[in-house]
């Protein structure tokens, strides 16, 4: 663990940051132009037809890592299509530019594919041609996550361009098929964990967005994911509820019984124990939460609720993001078309998650959760046959935000944006933070350059101009900011 | 009201009954191949592809009633095509046999028309080669409805071939379109009901089975039905569960509770007053429990149920036949599919239906239902969407088995069964007997002659050779029954 100065962060650019800060500004265009040749290729990874196209994409970007003198590998990852068809998987790109073993070395992961967007979805303008309205970059791919990609490499284009030496040195894995599950990306960190990520000391994902339109943030934990079937059968086979209703212990009783028992009107879980593991919230981490920009009547509107379970943005945001919710999904084997179907279903499946938190263990939460409904289930003397299992397991992902990689974002925040980021989480699961973390055993930070509202996955999906260059900026920032806090702290260390 | 001597009622075949059988007797053959050529026609009244062989159908049995002198109208209804082409409805048959004011009429309805069929579903036979096992004659509409059709136009056939006078006049109303809803029928009843009904004085169903293997029956009841929608809504798209679970009153959890508060596990309704108009049992009614043919170790085998509700066979009736009785069918909006998805959905819907018996009345029991259900909701608090409606409303069917034709009926069967009938109810809801009785005004018998195990629109449904053959000879020793009460009461009534 490295020592830091807390009170060494700046909000002036220093004279190296505002030389590159001019030559990002001066390039503006250029850089949009990159930018809109990338979202020209539709390289999406959902519709295996246009497979070739992530291939064209990722030879685009390894040219341009080629050019910044950057060593590109293009490794075939071993995996199975996704698609079950006669395909092959694109190749993943592994890159690096320079080796000074007194420097720490960043690694940035990002991805080349997108989700599929057809004008005719409700698109206003044309999802694969940039087009720029009121500052807005809008086309498929450009925050998720063609723009954070070129912004890193634009960044480390400004160093070279200014022939100035690069503080750090730069890896990139760049995938092709992360949008249909990254196949064959777990094995390849497995292979490399002693290979390309041997001497790496930080990992950053560029792939979210702030949670405010116009503040910056840092990501420093997901939430896990447990996913439970609970399956009561009560029969052979469907009955009309005219011929046995009133006679048979119906399952689709039993099984609402048991998802009743789960959680209550407040939002409660009511597993015993589940709460237990749960890390108590210390004032640090309190602290974190005032800052933040959330606003509570943007977010009702946008989803149309009337009212939230808590009526304080710290409450919202801790149930958010570092309590455990449980949500019930629906019922498999029960009648879920419109109209009306005198059915007893002889065997139902009723699926619900709780999202996992720090401490929470998967074991121990799938001991309670079998337990609380086999109670529930022997209260109601029922002759029916209950199964439960876990199907989904994915522990929380929390980083330390103390980590050198942190405060050096943080300043490089501060600097760029001229005010401190919110440090937020995610309450949903991304796999991969924690994926990088277990494999690798690096630090994992997640630097997100995009705006709440700019539309991952859905129509009219864009990247402010502002947030794309200043995007630039700050990582070039954060790149100077890593390499003064490891000589800073070297000196430290030596003395 | 007439008056009826129930210790007339006689075992012993009478002289015109003992012709009558034997002429059955020696003709079975020829029965079996009436019903073999019938069984050939796939009049299937699902799939439109098959309309023309209805038709094909409809003018072969009204051929087979001209034969016997009957007037035979084949009258084109006017209604919606159910299935929304361009198609034209098969025509309805209405015939007639004797015109004499001094009898009594019966009116016998049934249909031509079948369920779908194919050998891949898993019929052991061709299901439209009538295939005679074991004395069991295969094929579909063997039991329902064709067979019990051609033994009602056997019996009469066998009075003519006699030269013996018809004891009644005999009216038949034979359909094409029953399996898809009987489009145009209500309709046909209003016309009618001051013309071809204005002389009926009985109408007989026998579109229904017995109880028993083994023991005729004869049916009383049917159960209505209402159906309930409850709908919550929370927001006004589906959630991500992990960017919004732990703060968004779920609609899910809403409606699991709604529907957790409907019913207890001993299967008794929770909604207050739903059986305050119950109609009470009586010790006469009672009685017609005791020597009913129920087995339940065979019912609970069939449907793979391990236990009951109930433990005796008179709670299981009661229960089934006489008590309201409430099924939830499933959720619309919610997750139905296999695997896992991790939604927050919007909008669910929950299906539900409460089988109705006497004395309960549909819109006391929707503003129960209603009152419940908002009471029920309003202890929890939630912002969400709550819409209670009643989608289905029918009301039960029950007949007075002290009726001259529920009397008649008996006898004929203690003469060709030797054994009385089990007097039955159906919990579930046959709209066309409650039609028939609302519209015409007349007394309204189901008359079964198949046996439980003939599987009606399953695979390998079959009627007992005994069954097709003693079904001809009872209808025919009914006709003499009812014929008989009806001189008895009229001398009666005339000193």
């Amino acid at each position: 663990m490295l020592l830091l100065d807390v009170s060494e962060s700046s909000s002036n650019p220093s004279d190296d940051e505002q030389k590159i800060f001019q030559y990002i500004d001066h390039h503006q265009d250029t850089f949009v132009q990159s930018l809109s040749e990338w979202v020209a290729v539709e390289s999406d990874s959902i519709q295996p037809h246009l497979r070739e196209n992530i291939t064209e994409m990722v030879n685009i970007a390894a040219d341009s890592l080629r050019v910044l003198g950057a060593t590109v590998e293009l490794r075939n990852v071993n995996a199975q299509e996704p698609f079950g068809q006669n395909l092959s998987l694109p190749p993943v790109i592994l890159a690096e530019l320079g080796n000074d073993t007194e420097k720490p070395t960043v690694c940035f992961y990002g991805h080349l594919d997108v989700m599929p967007a057809k004008k005719e979805d409700g698109w206003k303008t044309d999802p694969y041609t940039l087009t720029e309205r009121d500052g807005k970059l809008y086309g498929r791919g450009t925050t998720d996550n063609k723009g954070p990609v070129l912004a890193w490499i634009n960044a480390v284009r400004a160093f070279i361009a200014l022939n100035m030496t690069m503080p750090v040195n730069i890896k990139f894995l760049l995938e092709g098929m992360e949008e249909a599950g990254s196949p064959g990306l777990e094995d390849l960190l497995k292979e490399e964990e002693k290979g390309f990520f041997s001497n790496v000391t930080y990992i950053v994902i560029s792939d979210n967005i702030w949670l405010s339109n116009k503040k910056p943030a840092l990501t420093y934990g997901t939430r896990g994911n447990a996913g439970f079937f609970v399956e009561v059968e009560c029969c052979n086979k469907d009955l009309h509820s005219g011929s046995f209703g009133g006679i048979v212990h119906e399952a689709m009783s039993d099984l609402v019984a048991l998802l009743d028992s789960l959680v209550d009107s407040s939002g409660r879980i009511l597993i015993p124990g589940i709460y237990e593991d749960v890390a108590s919230i210390t004032d640090e981490e309190m602290q974190l939460y005032a800052p933040i920009d959330f606003n509570f009547d943007e977010h009702k509107a946008n989803i149309g609720v009337k009212e939230f379970l808590y009526k304080t943005k710290d409450d919202i945001l801790l149930n958010l993001w570092r309590n455990p919710s449980l949500s019930i999904h629906g019922i498999e084997g029960a009648f879920s078309e419109p109209g009306i179907k005198t059915v007893i279903p002889s065997k139902v499946i009723g699926k619900f998650s709780i999202r996992q938190v720090p401490n929470m263990n998967l074991t121990t939460v799938q001991s309670q959760v079998k337990e609380h409904l086999k109670n529930v289930f022997s209260k109601r003397n029922s002759p029916n046959k209950l199964t439960v299992s876990m199907q989904v397991g994915a522990m929380p992902w929390i980083a330390n935000i103390k980590d050198p990689q942190y405060e050096a974002a943080r300043r490089a925040i501060k600097t760029v944006f001229q005010q401190d980021p919110d440090m937020i989480r995610d309450g949903s699961t991304i796999p991969v933070a924690k994926m990088f973390e277990d494999i690798t055993k690096k630090s994992v930070m997640m630097f997100p350059i995009g705006a709440a509202d700019d539309g991952e996955h859905s129509q009219n999906e864009k990247i402010n101009r502002l947030n794309y260059i200043n995007g630039i900026k700050v990582f070039a920032s954060f790149l100077l900011e890593i390499s003064k806090l490891h000589s800073a702290s070297g000196l430290m260390t030596s003395t």
